[in-house]
């Protein structure tokens, strides 16, 4: 899938690609062994296959170019690729030794590009050794993306399809990694966002950006079900609201939330079966719709919650 | 403040409050033992003082007597007063030996009127012990109230004033308390909830109302700050939403959640400083107009959260 000489010069563009914005700036990415974080480190060079209907209409997100790097010819991926030789990404993830992609990533990029740090986000001391890393290696950060998640382990937590199954422990435990563990991210990366987002940068401020989830919105909940996951996503929305409130006033920081759309991931895979296979996307569809977003958030933009294709999605 | 003779017979009528509408019914008010709980399982017969602007206006609830039991005329307080010697209250606190108005509100009252159970929401052994007793006294529930909440405790959680003060253990303690709690319970009294509401009640469905705050509403949020608190309501908001849409598909149940205003109680004590005294409400005024709500809603409210005032809060 990521296969073919040159991958190593096209992944260096893309790697900026997480931090597009932020031009020679520095982006972390906490959650980034699998899934969708690893995809915001690196999303592949290889043109994306896009069904007709996911082609963007209306929306208030400018329209990307749905060829990705290198081929594209869209304004932001010319950016993009003018910016391939700058920024500085920071990935995080439980067990920097274990995860094997990476570490080929690293390997395959100049010294400096791309930092792999240990954090798990229920042990606050990873949290904060991180944060002193950060600070000792590259002194600010432009840009934070939490995409850290969980919806099922086997015999630890699984989503609920009735209230007689919902347990406690499994409420507290998707609240610990999905709401508390983010916002504790950011509480230690706050001094550093608080002195990145310069105007070099292009964006003018550090955006912090949650990956949250549709099913977290009480408005929109006509289903039911998946208590422990739904409740720990619509709680991070009010703690990303709140926490946007006080940096809205103080810092020259935005925080916003994402849904994904339903993406093909290790945490998606066991409930894929009722998907229809034109609405499961790619993990590189998603993360280019994301970044779009990321790209393009206007600091008026601090608190909101977006969906994939730029919509706000109510609470 | 509730002295006086005749005082027992007052309050069988105002005990009876609490079910107004569940008529004959049983109705368990979690987390009694003080507050608006307390306030719930028995208002006080005195008229109550109603600063001007709290006059009932183009609620989409009823007006009520503001002067209530037994003083009042409107058409409500004679069905309470009809219904003065029917009804069963269950009221749970944490320890039922040391809650001395709980257990003056039992000697005052026929044997079997008022039963005080022990219910720790953070112990779910005692939510089912609950349970299986009133299971075995009364075999059904028509309305259970969830009161319960904790905004701050000396030394152990304080509402954050900033994302700096943020600490793991008090986002976990308030998620557990305030949104984990009230949802054990519910799922613990689902069968008595399923076999309560027949149609002699009144109502015609089991209620369920949980009580949340405005400051859980994410849209409503321009304050910042509070973070355990607000986000474990907001969770409890969306936990009470997903239990509604399976009742809804189910059951003969609705749930809804009820903000009582800023109301005099020990919770708020700490926080009543800011507070404008003509909008610190008493807890009669507060749990008269829940009551107004509780007794006024319909099966359509499913899922809903109002104010004390019967607007709709959104999400
Ligand atoms: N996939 C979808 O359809 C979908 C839809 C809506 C929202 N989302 C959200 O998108 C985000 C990414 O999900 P995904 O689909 O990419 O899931 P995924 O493939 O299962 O990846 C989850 C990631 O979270 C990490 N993680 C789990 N527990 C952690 C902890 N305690 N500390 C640090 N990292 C931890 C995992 O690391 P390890 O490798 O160490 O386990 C992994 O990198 C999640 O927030 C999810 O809720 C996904
Ligand atoms: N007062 C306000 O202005 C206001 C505003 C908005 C919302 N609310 C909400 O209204 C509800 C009632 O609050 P209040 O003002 O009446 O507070 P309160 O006077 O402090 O009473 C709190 C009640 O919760 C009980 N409780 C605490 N932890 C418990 C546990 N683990 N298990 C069972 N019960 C427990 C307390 O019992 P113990 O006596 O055993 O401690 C007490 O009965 C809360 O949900 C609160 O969030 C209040």
């Amino acid at each position: 899938m990521r296969g073919g000489g040159g991958a190593a010069t096209a992944r260096l563009a893309v790697a900026a690609r997480a931090f597009s914005s932020a031009g020679g700036g520095v982006a972390m990415v906490q959650g980034a062994s699998r899934g969708i974080g690893l995809e915001f480190v690196s999303p592949p060079p290889a043109p994306i296959h896009i069904p007709p209907h996911f082609a963007p209409s209306g929306s208030p997100v400018p329209a990307i170019s749905l060829h990705p790097l290198p081929c594209g010819s869209g304004g932001q991926v010319r950016q993009l690729l003018r910016r391939r030789d700058q920024g500085r990404v920071v990935a995080t993830c439980r067990a920097p030794g274990s995860a094997a992609e990476l570490q080929k990533l690293k390997e395959e990029h100049a010294p400096g590009r791309l930092t792999v740090l240990p954090l798990d986000v229920t042990d606050e001391t990873t949290i904060e050794a991180a944060a002193s890393s950060i600070q000792e290696t590259h002194g600010s950060l432009d840009l934070l993306i939490n995409s850290t998640g969980i919806l099922s382990i086997p015999n630890v937590i699984q989503p609920e399809t009735t209230l007689s199954k919902v347990q406690k422990s499994s409420l507290l435990l998707a609240y610990e990694v999905n709401a508390v563990g983010p916002i504790l991210v950011i509480k230690h990366m706050w001094p550093l966002l608080k002195v990145g987002g310069r105007s070099e940068t292009g964006r003018g401020f550090s955006l912090v950006a949650n990956i949250s989830a549709r099913v977290s919105s009480i408005g929109d909940n006509g289903l039911g079900g998946w208590h422990s996951y739904r409740a720990s996503k619509t709680a991070l929305n009010q703690l990303t609201k709140t926490v946007s409130v006080e940096f809205g006033r103080k810092d020259n920081i935005a925080c916003i939330l994402l849904h994904p759309g339903t993406v093909d991931t290790d945490l998606s895979r066991p409930f894929q079966r009722n998907v229809p296979k034109d609405k499961l996307f790619t993990r590189e569809f998603s993360v280019q719709k994301l970044l779009s977003i990321i790209d393009s958030v206007k600091k008026s933009d601090n608190g909101k919650f977006f969906a994939w294709d730029g919509q706000e999605i109510p609470w």
